[in-house]
C-alpha cells in the first residue's frame, strides 16, 4: 500500500484509510543549529526518516498509512536567544490535542507521532497519554533517533543525537548536503560541558539559566561529520521506524 | 534579492535579513474540499500565490523577504463532520502569537501573514492587532483572494472565493492539475442556499447549526472550472500580493 | 408585539418569549472619542439604533423580541493610552460565550448580536460561529453601521464609520446632542493617514505600533458634523436593522 | 462635586477626575427572581442604592466620583435552571481584572466595587485583592445590603437579603413598583429549608446539588413585602454607602 | 468508626468508605508568621483541629470519615514579600476542582473542606459551589476558627483569628509548643491599623497595595499568648468541628 | 548542617538558608496500588528516600537543605477508574510553577524536585525547564528510583519500578511494613502484557485506551516481595540521592 499524503487526498479517501490504517504525524522545529546547519534541520531530518521508512513499507508489507503534513514549528524556548521560531509548551500541547482529536473525530483509531526535536519530547508524550485517556484510540510516539534496526550502524552513541553536532551534521550531509555550510569549523570542547547535556549525576536532570548561550548553541564538535556514516545512520533509523510501525500494527490490529 | 526560506537558512542569516526585510508567514488548512479537491487545497493555493509573488519580487524590485514554512493546519471546526484536521480558535491564536513573538524576539520588525482559508480570517486579524499592540512592530495580514492587481482577471466575483467551487477548482487546475479528480461532477444549486454564504440581509452574518453538512460541503458548482481562467486568476493574485508587499514596504520603511 | 426587555421581565416571560422569538444582545465600548464625544459613544449609538429598530417592529410586523441589556464594555486595547475601559479579547469572547450559552440553556434558539464598536467585530463573529457549532441554534451578528435600508441616506461612505469623526459625531448630534461638546474643533488631516484606516494596498490590513496615539485618536475631521444628516443616517440604520431582523426571522422561522 | 458618569464624560474629564477621586463600579445580575420580580432585580437595586448614595454626596461633602456603567450580568450558575444569563466565575473574574486594570492604566488610584448579587461576592473580593497586589492602588468592595447607616431601619435581618423574598421585594416595591407583579403570592415554608440558606451548623457552608430547583427559586415568603419599609431599607443602605465612601476617602486620601 | 486516612488505605477500602461516609480535605498554607511562628502554622493548626475532632468522633457517634492528606500549600500572594510558598488563585481553584472531581469519580457523595488559612477562604467557597453544581454531591466548607461548640471559650474575638497574633500563637503554644520561638516579643500597635484588618466602615472590604509589608506581617500583639487558653480555644474548635460533621451528616444522610 | 523543614521554620530562617542552600520538593501521588498497598505508596516512598538521603547528609558533608512538605497529590488520570485522587497535567504544572516561583521570589537559587510517581515525570521535567528559562536559577529533577549509588543492590531491573509489583512492595515492606496487606497474593502474568509497560518496539511509547483496567492495576507479580531486599533497594536510592545532591551542589556552587 502506497503511503497516502493527507494533504493530497480527498476527505473520503482519508476517512476510509484512517479507519483501517495508521496516521503518521511528523513534528519538527525551527531553531538555531550553529553556523553550518539550517533552522529547519529537525523538521528536515524527521521528514527524511519518515520518507525512507514509508518507502520501505510501500511494498505492502506494512499497514495502510496516512501521512499528515509535518508540523514545522516546535517548542524551542531555549533557542530564542538565537532566532528560533518557538511554540510555547501549552501551545504545542494544544496543537497536538486538536490534531489528534480531529483524527479521532474522522475515524482514525491508531496514530503515531514521530518527533524530530528533543524539546518536543515530553510534550508529545503527555499529548499521546491524554489522547489515549479521553478517546478510544491507541496512540504511539517516538523521537526518530531512538528507533533503530538494532544493528551496529557505526554511530557515536555518546554524541547521539546532540544538537548541531556530529550526529545531526552527518545526517544532514546525507539527506540535504546542499544545505550544510562547509567546511564545518571545528569547535573546542566547552568547559564545563553544559549541565543539560552532561548532568553531574546519573538519573538527575539539571537545567541552568542561560546555559545554551554560554556553550554557544551546540553540544559537540561537528567538523568530523561524514556523509557516508550519515547515510548509514539515516538508513538505520528508517529501518527502525519501519520496524516500529510494523510492530505497532501487529500489536494493535 | 532572492526570497529566503527560513527553514533552509542559518540563524545568523535569518537574523540579518529579519532586521532589514519583511517576514512572510503563509497559513492554510486541511479540510474537506468535496469529492474532487484534496484536503490541503487551501495550503497548496496560498503557497502557490506566495511562490509566484515572491518570484515576481526576486528581481530586487521589492524588499528583502524571509519566508516561513506554511502552517499546514487551520481553524476548520465546521468541517470536522468530514475529516478536517482543525485547530481550535484559541489554539490557532496561540500559535500565531508564539510565532509572531518569536520573530519579534529575533529582530524582525515587519511581518505579513498571508492566509489561504476563510475560517482563519478573524483569528489572523486579531493576532496581528494583538502583536502590534504588545510589540514595537508593524504587522500586516491578507487572505490571498482579496489582493489582486486590480485588472479584470476574468473571474466570477459572485463565487469568489467560495469553497470547493468554481474559483478554487479553477486555481487548482492551474496550480496542481494532478491533484484534481476529474471530471468534476456538476452540482445542482442547494435550496435554500447556505445562510453563511448568502445571508438574508446585507451586512448580516448568520450561522446556522449543521449548515455545512446540509449543503454537502461546497458553496457552488465547480464543473465549469477552467485551467486557463485559473491561471489568470492565480497570476492576478500573485501580482496583487507582490504589489501589496511593495506597498507595505514603502509605507513602513 | 412590543419588544421585551429581559431586565424587566420575569423568568417565565423570558423563557416563553425566547422559545418563539429572537434575542437581541447589543454590545458597545467605553473608550476615548476625542475631546468632543463621550466615552460611551459606541454603546449609546448601538442602543439608539436598536431602540429605533425595535420601535419600527413594535407594530407586530416582526418577530417577538427579547432585548438583553447592552454590554457596556468592549475590546479597546488600542485606546488604553487614553482612558479606555477595555476587556481583553479572550475576556470579551468568554463573556459572549457565557451569555450565548445561557440563552441556549433557557430555550432561545435564535440570537442576534448588534455591535457598536469596530474593535469588537472579529471577536463577535468568532463567538457566533462557535455558538452555532456547539449548540443547535442559529446566531446572527452585525455592526450597526453596516446595515442600512439601502436608500441613499446622505452619508459620506469614505468616513463611515471612522472613529470620533464626521459620522459618529453626526449621529451623536442626532441621538444625544447634550453629550456633544460644541463647537467641535476642526482637525487637520494627519499625514500620513493612519495605516489601520488607510491601508497601503486594497485587501491588506496593516497595524502599526502606536498608530492611534500618533494620529491623535480620531480618523477624520468632525467639525462639519450635522444633526439633520445624523438623523437621516440614524434612521437608515434603524430601518436597516429592522429589515435585517425581519429577514433573519423569515429565513429561520 | 456632582458624580460623573464615565459613559457621558470625555476621556480627559475621566482621567482628571480619576486621579483625584474614586471610581465606582456597580455589578449586578440577570437571573430568576420567582414569579413576581424581574430578571434584573439585583442590577436595578444596586443601581438604586448607588444613585441615592451619590445624590447624598453631591453636595460636595464627599470625594469626586467617577461612576462606571453597571455590569448587567453576574455569576448565576445556580439559576441557569430558570433562564438566568450567567457569566462563569472565571469570566466574571476576568471582566473585573480587565476593567480594574484599565482604570489603573488611566490613572485611577482608588476604586470601589458595589455588588448587587450574592453569587458575585467571592469573585469580587478575590478580584479586588488581586488588583491591590499587582497595581499600586487601593481597592474596596461591598455588597449593598451589608452597608447600613447603623440605625434601626425596620428590617428583618433573618431574611436579609435572601433571594426574591421579603427584603428584595420590599426594596423593589420602593424603587421600581411598576416592575413588581402584584399581588405577590404567599409561599409556604420549604421543608427542610435550603442548606445554602440555613446551614446545619454555624460557620459551615453547605452546597447541595439541585437545591435551588428543589426549593422553587426563593428563600422566603415575599407576600408581606411592604413599600414603606422598602423605602426605609433602601435609604439606610444609601446612607450607609455614602458613609462608606466618605470613610474610604478619609482613610486613603 | 475510626477515621480512615486515605494515604494509608487501599483503593477498595477508600471506595467502600467513600460511598457511605464523608471525605475530609484539610487545606493550609506555608507563609510568614512573624519571627516567632513557623511557615506551616496554618497547616499545622488545621491538622490539629481535624485530629482532635476526628478523635471525638472515633467512638462511632459520627459518620464514617475518609481523611485526605492536607494540602500543605495555599494562596498567600500577600506574603510573597516574606518567603511564602504560594499557589495562585487559579491554581488553588484548579487543585480543589481536580481533587473534588476525583472524589466524585470514586463514589464519594459528601465532602467537607476544612481550611486553615484566611487567604484560601473565597477560593474554597467558590470551589465547593462549582462542585455541587457540576456533580451530584453535597459539599461543605469551613475555616476552622469559625466553628465552635458555642460555649464561652475564653477567647478574644477582636483578634480572632488575626495573623501571627494572640490567637494563632496561643493555639500553637497548645498544639506545637516546641515550634514557637519564645519569649514572643511584644509589638506596638501599628498606626493606622491595616485596612484589610480594620476597614474604615462596617461591611466594606479595603485592600491597599503594600499594606502587609507596611504593618510588619502580623495583625496584633502576640506577647500575651497563653498555652492554657490556647488549649481551650483549640478544644472548642475541635468540638465545634465534630458537631459540624455530625450536623452535616444528619442533614444529608 | 541539619536539613531544615520549611514547615517548621520561620520565614527569616528559610530565606537565609535558601540563599545559601538547595530547596528540596518531594512530589508523590494518591492512587490505587492493587489490593495490598495503600493509596499513598508513591508519596510514602519518596518521603522515605528523601528522609534517609538527608540523614546521610546531616553530618555536614553536603549543602544546606530546605525541605518543603511533599505535595501529596500527583497526576494519575490513568488510575481514576480505581479511586485515585488526581491533579490534571495543567494543574500539576501550575502547582510546580507557583511553588518554584515562590522559591525564586524568596531568594532560593537552587531547587531539586524529587519525584515518587511515574505519571508526574514529564510534567516535572517541563516545569524545571520552564523555571530555569524564566528565572535566574538552576533547577534539578529526578525520580527516586533512577538515582542509585551505582553498586549492585540486588534489584530486579526488569520490574523496576513497575507499579504495585515486586519493587514497590519490597520497598514498602522495608519502609512501612504495617501498611502492606499480607500475604500478598500471587498474580498470573497478563497476556498480552500492557503496551505502556512493554512497548512492541524499542524506543516506541504506546498508550492504549483502557489498558490499566484491562491488566488489573499492577505491572507484575508482587508475591515474592522481600523486606530485606527492599531495605537494600531503599538504601541504594537514599545513597544515590545523597550523592546526586552533593554532585548538584558541587556543579552549581
Amino acid at each position: 500500500m502506497i503511503p497516502r499524503n493527507l494533504t493530497e487526498s480527498t476527505w473520503r479517501e482519508v476517512r476510509a484509510a484512517g479507519e483501517r490504517g495508521i496516521a503518521l504525524l511528523p513534528i519538527g522545529s525551527q531553531e538555531q543549529h550553529a553556523a553550518h546547519l539550517p533552522m529547519g534541520t529537525d523538521t528536515l531530518l524527521v521528514e527524511a526518516v519518515v520518507d525512507r521508512a514509508t518507502a520501505l513499507l510501500a511494498d505492502g508489507s506494512g499497514p495502510e498509512l496516512v501521512r499528515l503534513p509535518a508540523l514545522p514549528f516546535g517548542h524551542s524556548p531555549h533557542h530564542l536567544f538565537a532566532a528560533a521560531v518557538s511554540l510555547g509548551a501549552a501551545t504545542l500541547g494544544a496543537v497536538l490535542d486538536d490534531v489528534l482529536d480531529s483524527l479521532a473525530d474522522s475515524g482514525h483509531r491508531r496514530v503515531l507521532v514521530v518527533n524530530g526535536h528533543g524539546g518536543n519530547d515530553e510534550i508529545m508524550r503527555l499529548a499521546v497519554k491524554r489522547f489515549a485517556l479521553r478517546r478510544e484510540v491507541t496512540a504511539a510516539a517516538c523521537s526518530y533517533w531512538t528507533v533503530t534496526g538494532g544493528e551496529d550502524d557505526g554511530g557515536r552513541p555518546e554524541v547521539t543525537p546532540g544538537h548541531a553536532g556530529w550526529f545531526e551534521t552527518s545526517l544532514m550531509l546525507a539527506a540535504h548536503p546542499d544545505l550544510v555550510r562547509t567546511p564545518v569549523p571545528a569547535r573546542a570542547p566547552v568547559e564545563p560541558p553544559p549541565l543539560f547535556d552532561r548532568p553531574p549525576h546519573p538519573g538527575l536532570t539539571v537545567e541552568r539559566h542561560g546555559e545554551w548561550a554560554r556553550v554557544g548553541g551546540s553540544t559537540d564538535d561537528a567538523s568530523a561529520a561524514d556523509p557516508a556514516r550519515g547515510r548509514r545512520l539515516l538508513e538505520a533509523r528508517a529501518a527502525g521506524l519501519a520496524g516500529a510501525i510494523r510492530a505497532f500494527d501487529a500489536a494493535t490490529r
